[in-house]
């Protein structure tokens, strides 16, 4: 075990591609090896000194509004300007399937054969701590590898997907004219996690349309946001509601692209260059990882009591009250009552 | 407390808007009454004939396909055959209002006068126990009120409402031309979750070709879901995998419809009584309620357990250990062990 930790720090270290890629699993499937993994890394970093840190930017939007396109430009634009990038693609796979498809993969050929340029799809479910925890000892590991900026992607509907969006150092959010306006992000409640939005496939009709409703929603979001952030600053809430209280300081600049024509690609690298300094003035770029590493444990500790749950939910008992709650006959509460107790004393923590 | 309680046991019986309405904010959030509803209920079923349980629609796809139309088509359709009817509508809200969008409100105010018509809208955030837990709590207070028909709207993309969608006795799936394409409706992974897919805005340019591709996918999905259903046949997965064991018997029809004008709402109807009527036949229904059953009891304990975790977060001890995880020098599964430890000395089950 520790023989392939040790491999795989310094692999991590040179940043190989097979090296980075099993550490990832690892500490995505969160068994023995990765806690190992994880507990050395952060021991390395008590000892090594101060480096700048990954910069981590989250881009997000509706299926269809062109994402997989968008990073795979924002790619090639960072890499001319002689920055490492990482990505990590949150599909929301299939519940059978479990991983990415094909098609994503496929789009960032182009830039497989660059070692600066690190890509790495992750299944949105099947993560005891959740995708938020899973997504966080991702960015551990790729932060140690040094990559310069980290890229996740991840659809822009969804509660556990929004969170991981929202929870980047800049995030970004796409939407396409006729599908994606602003009635829509809205519904989406993508809104109010943008620190930058991007009307992609600007050549099609009615982009300017959406770019001006998006605007529209965003100063509206914002007022809605200041009344209603205080009542919401608690619980899991907390990563997003710190993270946006500043939002209300920063006012959301309003891009258009055609992702596939690298048209209007370097104003969106800008943009995300003056979100980044703003948020190094204002404090709110470490406000932000503060909240992300609180929500990251706090997921942690769920997914480690949510296997003990799990492992006390396969007795036969279990079953028995199951099926009567099935048929209305048992009451939910008690039955949770009782397996928290089964998990209680079936293991010690 | 019980005063209440015993008022909201005869509202709900006599199905009054108000005390539904208050019945399920009550077990929606959880407390001491919501806890107490549910136990009553339950106790009521274990005294009580059977009875002919609501028959619960889910109906899901990407923003923008027309859900909350198809909702209110349904609404029309099913009073027009005397069924009553309730609706569930879990809107991926902002992380700030976690409400519903007024939109959808308006949309159904048609049916407002009806008492045979229940109307609700669910926040997809701020669950303790997950969404998967406060709808299975919602649904079983609109089953004690004797729905005939519940329709759960939910976006069909985020691993949280995807589940709720998969959840459900019979779940649609809507797509519309263009945006909804086969693609991107695998990139949602919705394919496999559903009993009936519906092709809406059939008007628009493209509605055949998406039914063409739709039917191709839904032939390769069904393959692949056979294929690896086994080895995730484990965990929180358990419930769609159950679910969806069965949908590779189940040939899932493709329809077209046009919501906003009624088209093709009577073949939906048709297709709905014919799955659930499969469903019967093949112990489907009864598969279903209990992967429900187990995973909002599972969600439910999960739930019981994350509160006392978060208390115990509130501790300043936990903040340092937080704020040396984020600047990576804490190793994230120790700061989770510690809290975990903590919530068990802090709190006794």
């Amino acid at each position: 075990m520790t023989d392939e930790v040790d491999r795989l720090m310094a692999g991590i270290a040179e940043r190989k591609v097979r090296d980075l890629a099993r550490a990832i699993t690892l500490v995505e499937n969160g068994g023995p090896d990765g806690l190992e993994l994880l507990r050395r890394l952060a021991e390395q970093a008590r000892g090594g000194a101060e480096r700048p840190r990954s910069h981590v930017v989250g881009i997000t939007g509706s299926p269809g509004v062109g994402k997989s396109t968008m990073t795979a430009a924002l790619i090639t634009a960072f890499r001319a300007r002689g920055q490492s990038v990482a990505v990590v693609a949150v599909d929301p796979s299939s519940p059978f399937s479990g991983g990415a498809l094909l098609g994503d993969r496929i789009r960032m050929q182009s830039h497989s054969s660059d070692e600066n340029v690190f890509i790495r799809s992750m299944a949105s479910r099947g993560h005891l701590g959740g995708l938020a925890a899973a997504a966080g000892h991702v960015l551990r590991v790729l932060d140690a590898a040094g990559f310069d900026v980290v890229l996740v992607e991840t659809v822009g509907v969804g509660q556990s997907e929004v969170e991981v969006a929202a929870a980047a150092d800049t995030t970004i959010v796409m939407l396409a004219p006729g599908m994606g306006d602003g009635i829509q992000a809205a519904k989406a409640g993508i809104l109010e996690i943008g620190d930058l939005f991007v009307v992609n496939k600007a050549d099609r009709e009615g982009a300017q349309t959406t770019a001006r409703d998006l605007r529209q929603m965003i100063s509206l979001a914002t007022s809605q946001q200041n009344a209603t952030s205080r009542q919401n600053a608690t619980g899991p809430q907390k990563t997003t509601t710190e993270a946006d209280d500043a939002v209300a300081e920063w006012t959301p600049p309003v891009l258009t692209a055609i992702a596939s024509t690298d048209t209007g690609i370097d104003d969106i690298v800008a943009a995300i260059a003056d979100h980044r300094a703003w948020a190094l003035d204002h404090g709110e770029l470490d406000r932000r990882r503060l909240a992300r590493a609180r929500e990251e444990v706090i997921a942690t500790a769920v997914g480690m009591v949510r296997s003990r749950i799990e492992a006390a939910s396969s007795m036969s008992a279990f079953e028995d009250s199951v099926s009567a709650v099935a048929h209305g006959e048992a009451d939910v509460h008690g039955a949770a009552e009782a397996l928290v107790d089964e998990m209680g004393s079936s293991a010690g923590s």
